[in-house]
Parts: structure tokens; sequence; C-alpha cells
């Protein structure tokens, strides 16, 4: 499939390096962080462009201009080069949590859907987002990940902060509705809420997000 | 479409016909109804199997045991085939909105929110809403069709009778919970919400949807 597909024009950087079979050579390990950063990036493109089954590992390498066993090498299997790069997109998130979590319990809801919507607007952020969702949908290692990783993470902090005894599904109830909204307006694109103004969403979800999570 | 190949000899079941090329005999298109219902029950389930990218009419054509050319006779294209299964699988829910949009308003959101599980809960209905949710997750085309099919006309039903200026973009939010609700539980299965019993669920997301539609 991707030798159908035009080359990539050479790179100055490691990038050009002619690719070998075998172990990545010290020059291509000694170049680690800027690697692993430009495999991350095309994992996080591959997968989102084509989704978690139809992406390879030899794919993503050649994306980013390495021997598919230096991705091996930093990540493993493809099923945890999609946990890094799901972890590289969610960082962000994980670490907005504590922000959202640890401020007035009153104010949690406007904090949290704030902050969705602020990710979900900003087009860089967004298609790593996507990619997972789109992912998630189709393939239970996909939907392992988002679980373990997203939500058991960012969720978790924010239900621990509620103390309430059905916390965790109050919190997965808020993040359905956010969620849901994502997905018709940024997937499906119905109208008119696709279009909408992202504030006279906020002011409509923040609040059933607080309801979830403190009301009754 | 049967007039340049008369057959002769009736046959007992089409499905029982080996497969040949070329326009669908007279005994395939006068078996009609019952063709046409095979054909849709093998299409919502290699759509809701394999999504609409990897679904192709001649596979839907042998596991209903027809010529590819009787499925063109009846649908057209694939996403004609589509829009039909998914038009027969939302039937039963384009017939409840009538009942879910017209009785008293206040009781909108607990119609609305027990019915949607109750569809959700049913194995035999949820398999090919599934189908749908995955395939329009993945494609544009099946985006489309569950936009124009069952949202406009299942929701439009619903924001009619509210009377409200943004009536559809309520209906919308009120979807979004809905939806968000059933990708979390059926599709990525989040624990607890996965096995909540629909009850309490329902007792939760029942009034967040009857806000949504008439509150504030």
């Amino acid at each position: 499939m991707s030798r159908t597909q035009p080359q990539p024009t050479p790179r100055p950087e490691p990038a050009a390096t002619p690719r070998r079979r075998g172990r990545p050579s010290r020059s291509e390990s000694a170049d680690g962080p800027a690697a692993r950063d430009r495999i991350l990036e095309s994992a996080r493109e591959e997968f989102a462009e084509r989704g978690y089954e139809k992406t390879s590992v030899r794919g993503i390498a050649k994306a980013a201009g390495v021997d598919s066993a230096l991705v091996h090498h930093y990540f493993g299997t493809k099923e945890q080069v999609f946990e890094a790069a799901v972890a590289a997109a969610a960082a962000p998130a994980l670490g907005a949590s504590e922000a959202i979590a640890d401020g007035p319990v009153d104010g949690v809801g406007q904090r949290l859907t704030r902050f969705f919507f602020g990710v979900w607007e900003n087009p860089a952020t967004r298609t790593p987002l996507l990619a997972v969702v789109r992912s998630a949908m189709n393939n239970e290692t996909a939907a392992t990940v988002l679980r373990r990783l997203v939500v058991a993470q960012l969720l978790s902090r924010i239900s621990d902060e509620l103390e309430l005894p059905d916390a965790e599904l109050r919190a997965e109830l808020a993040a359905a509705q956010l969620v849901g909204t994502a997905i018709l307006r940024y997937v499906i694109k119905l109208e008119p809420l696709a279009s909408a103004d992202a504030e006279q969403i906020i002011a409509r979800v923040a609040p059933v997000v607080q309801g979830h999570l403190t009301g009754r």
C-alpha cells in the first residue's frame, strides 16, 4: 500500500539515512530524542489518517524517515507505539487535569468543559484526538489504550476530588456528554451544532457536566 | 431487466442458485420481497462486522446467496445499500419518535432516554446501531447517511414539538449525552458505566436530556 504512494522528498536530517535491516546503529540511537519525537509525531499522523488497523510500524518508520527496527527499539509493538502516541497527545490533558480537579468544586464543570473544547477547537490537538477516538471505535486494542490511559487517569483525578459514593459513574456520564458533543460536532458534523459558537456550547454543556459531577 | 434471460425452470429457493454472471433472472426478481429482505439483513450484518469501507456489494450478495446484480437492481450503489440498511434498522426508532415527541413535553426526556437505552440494551438492535456509528466515525459517506436519515428525521420531530428558538441545538445536545453514553458504555466499555444497571443510567441521563430539551 505504501509502495504506491509518492516517495517523501529527501531530508538533510538522519531521515536521509539509507534504510537498513537489523538493529539500529549507534548513530541512530544516539540521535535519540529527535528521532524518538519524529517517530511519535509520524505515529500520531499515521494513526490519525489511517486508523489503528491500517497503520503499520513500517509505515510509521517510513514517514519518520527511520528504519522499522528503530521504532521497535524505542517503543516495541504497534500497540505500544499507539499507546505512546496517545500518551504524548494526552499529556497536556493529564497535566491540566490536576488544575481542573484541584480548583473549587463548584467550578469543576466549567473548567473541565472549557478545557475540553479548548483542545478540540485547536486543529493541532484535534487531529490526535480524532485518531484515538476513531481507532478506539473500531479496534479493541485501541479501546483498551483509551480506557487505561486517558480515561482512567483523567477521570479518576476528577472523581477522586468529588468524594461521593458514585463519583466514577458521575465522572463517566459527564465525559459522555463531552465526548458525545465532540463526536456530533467534529466527526458527524451535525448542524446547527457543528457551526455553533463554542462559547454557546460551553454555556449549555458546562452546567450539565457540573450537574453530573456534583448535582442532586 | 428480466426480459433478456427468461429462466425456463423455476427454482424453489434463489439462495440455492449457483452464482452466475449477468443480470438477475426472472425467478430471482420474482422472489422480490424475500430476496430483498435477505439482502438488507446481509447488508446490515456485513456493515456491522466490517464497517462501511471494507464492505462490498459483492460480499453482501454472497452472504445473501444472490447475484451482485440483484443487489444493484434493488438498491443501486453501495452507499444506497447502506442507506437502505440504516433506514431498515432505524425504522422502529423513527416510528417511535412520534410517540416520543407527541406525549407531554415534561416527560419527553424520560421517554426518549428510555427508548434509546431500550434499543441499545437489546443485542438484536444494538448490532445495526454499532454498524452505523462505527461506519460514520470513519467514513464521510456513512456520516452523511447518518446525518440525513436518523438524526434529521428523529431529532427534528422532537425539536419541532419544543417550539423554542434554539430547539435544534437543544435536541442535538440531548442526543450528544445519549450517543456519548452509548459509546462509552457499549463500545469503549468504560467501567463502572459498562456494568451499571440500565435503570440507574436512565435515572441519571433522562433529567439531563429533559434539561437540554426544555430547561432554562
